[in-house]
């Protein structure tokens, strides 16, 4: 059922290469490269009705819009089929249409990075690579990780040394060997590229190695099978390096080439103000120029988004809109979130809360409207972050007094 | 196509008591009870084929098995649906049949309590309560925070001020009211039982309410369904207060009460050295005392365990074992279930794949069988005890050199 994979093409210059071998930059300009598939092929051997009968709920179910051959052998912890959890009560309060949350944390390593990890391992073992270097603020670091010890390959990760330490203690405990680096995840990044250069390593960093697109696409096709492929309005995603909000695109631009859907809904980027790339580029009308990068959202702290290109295509191309949002606001949707959902998501994911109730404010999602929110990771991953704008009371008397005493003091 | 619950049965005495209003422990004897159903009628309108064409992967696919009316009308959060990874490398290399894994951390509040959470406040919100109190180690109290958010219910948490930060951070982001007592889960337990009595508010706390174990034995129910109907030999559960044992030995009595499978596997009780009053008592022919509990696995740290009667139950009528595990092997175990498989586990969690192993060894579990371990929470949920066998290793300089130099030195 895989591999209908036909080639790919330079988002900057417009080159075309063929599928053989792992295709990393565009030979011709040094730009991302988008994965082609022969959609006629796959929209005549496939069928939302086959898709809904296979009983696999995981991202393999999405085999033939996948860039390899086949399933893996040990199939599989389970990576995707993640939840889309249907917020009724808020739609109504704010005047939508429907709202929903897609909750990608929890996937194996609870974080979204766990779709490019799963595909790009896959596609590693298809080319003989048994080991695997990648650059990471840390999510795509554990996600890699933990699926490496169930793939059973080798996985070299680069990490700024200042990441949040259960990121850090997650890759440990999966056996990776870990690099931490004094320096920031721009310069862990540029070390990645040259490990897999000299070494002749796989290369899971995100941007420059097109399959990472390509497994991020799935969480797109999840949604759009969860509604029954009726499409939302908008969804918001929250952006740093712009590979995710780029993966989001390009599922619903596959979904559309085979006809399984008749519209993309618009993309709307959400990023901290302190690293804000992708949205000062939408904002100037395309150019990508490097920031210095300080936020608590360490998952999308970067200086030079690496999938830059097609994040912002994704908003223009879908007329959506990218938003900023403070660390402030990030905190405060963090616990909003929680408080009324139930789920705890980390800062980076809490920014696409924010940029949700920002949107609505300034009417760039509208009354009516049906809308989706891209939860990315879990808030387990940096406590410390989490403890901010909460706070634990001091402990009380473990006595009926201490107790009432306490309760009385809260009314 | 709820509640078929006819009433409840000691199950220390064997006292009978009606379905009616909301029952705790046995008015005779003080005995925690058994929730009874018409088995007979259930089974006359419900079958696995009715069962197999249910899209809803939450554990309200069970309902006709539930001590409740009708599922939650913000239905819902996606509570159960975890999945049973099957590790065909690990059980070959172990000379056994299969072996599967069952991650309950993924669910909502990354533990297993979330059943328990979600069945009991369906059952509150029936019985026009909608205030809870819990006592708790931390992940029960985080389920029941997380999911009253969802619910809209309030929660009461009474907890050791001394339980791991994450949860407690946890708990005050799904904004529970966090009541930190500084005593024991023991204490806190007591504590708990006064206000709910006092304040009239519904009960969540283990053991004393018979719903919890209806909840938590939907993991069983889904073990044997994602099983095909076809029964492992063994199960390894790690165990504190005995509520999730119990629950697991429920399910899989409720199924066999209607005909879906034909036996029970032996069911395996794994303990921490430093809180094994359940593996002591199993040991000395059924007497449950009291111990002064010691053991990094916090979420099974119980001096006096709540549903002891159910979880020796669960061990001697299964033909099953009682297995003690030391802090040093519970965090070895950790590692090697996140090196070998991907899935990072909370220390008393950790402790089931220790006991597994010990199980092994001492032909407990012998060679050929198929074995089923379950996993109840998040490694994430306490990264200090994670990283007590494992570590970070110190920056290294962000130069190719200072990576070269790194990667050598491994070598």
């Amino acid at each position: 059922m895989g591999n209908h994979l036909t080639g790919y093409r330079c988002v900057v210059c417009g080159s075309e290469r063929s599928a053989s071998g792992i295709a990393l930059t565009c030979e011709a300009c040094g730009g991302n490269l988008d994965a082609l598939y022969d959609y006629e092929v796959i929209s005549r051997e496939w069928s939302r009705e086959q898709l809904a009968a296979d009983p696999d709920p995981s991202l393999w179910r999405y085999l033939p819009l996948l860039p390899v051959d086949s399933v893996p052998d040990r199939k599989s912890i389970r990576v995707g089929g993640t939840p889309l959890e249907s917020l009724g009560i808020i739609a109504e309060k704010m005047g939508l249409g429907s709202l929903w949350v897609k909750d990608d944390s929890r996937n194996p390593s609870t974080s979204l990075k766990d779709r490019a990890s799963e595909v790009g391992i896959r596609h590693a073992i298809e080319a003989d690579k048994r080991t695997i270097v990648v650059a990471s603020t840390g999510n795509a670091a554990a996600s890699l990780s933990a699926l490496s010890a169930w793939h059973g390959v080798n996985a070299i990760v680069v990490a700024p040394a200042a990441a949040p330490p259960a990121k850090l203690t997650q890759i440990v405990q999966y056996v990776a060997t870990l690099c931490p680096v004094a320096g920031s995840y721009d310069d862990a990044f540029d070390l990645s590229l040259k490990l897999a250069e000299n070494r002749g390593w796989y290369l899971r960093s995100t941007g420059v190695n097109p399959v990472m697109t390509e497994g991020k696409k799935t969480v797109a096709f999840e949604i759009a099978e969860q509604l029954g492929w009726k499409m939302p309005d908008a969804i918001l995603v929250p952006v740093g390096d712009g590979c995710i909000i780029g993966g989001v695109h390009k599922g619903f631009r596959d979904l559309k080439a085979i006809g399984w859907i008749d519209r993309i809904p618009r993309i709307i980027a959400v990023q901290a103000e302190g690293s804000s790339a992708i949205a000062d580029a939408v904002a100037r009308g395309g150019e990508i120029l490097p920031v210095k990068a300080n936020t608590i959202a360490d998952s999308i702290s970067v200086d030079l988004p690496r999938d830059g290109v097609k994040a912002v295509r994704a908003v223009t191309d879908t007329g959506g809109a990218a938003i900023k949002v403070s660390d402030d606001e990030i905190l405060v949707a963090q616990h909003d979130l929680a408080s009324s959902t139930g789920l705890f998501a980390e800062p980076a994911a809490s920014a696409a809360w924010a940029g949700f109730h920002k949107a609505v404010e300034n009417k760039i999602v509208r009354g009516g409207e049906n809308v989706v929110v891209l939860i990315t990771g879990s808030g387990l991953k940096d406590i410390p972050a989490a403890q901010k704008k909460v706070s634990i009371p001091a402990p009380i008397k473990a006595t009926e007094e201490g107790l009432n005493e306490y309760l009385s003091s809260l009314d």
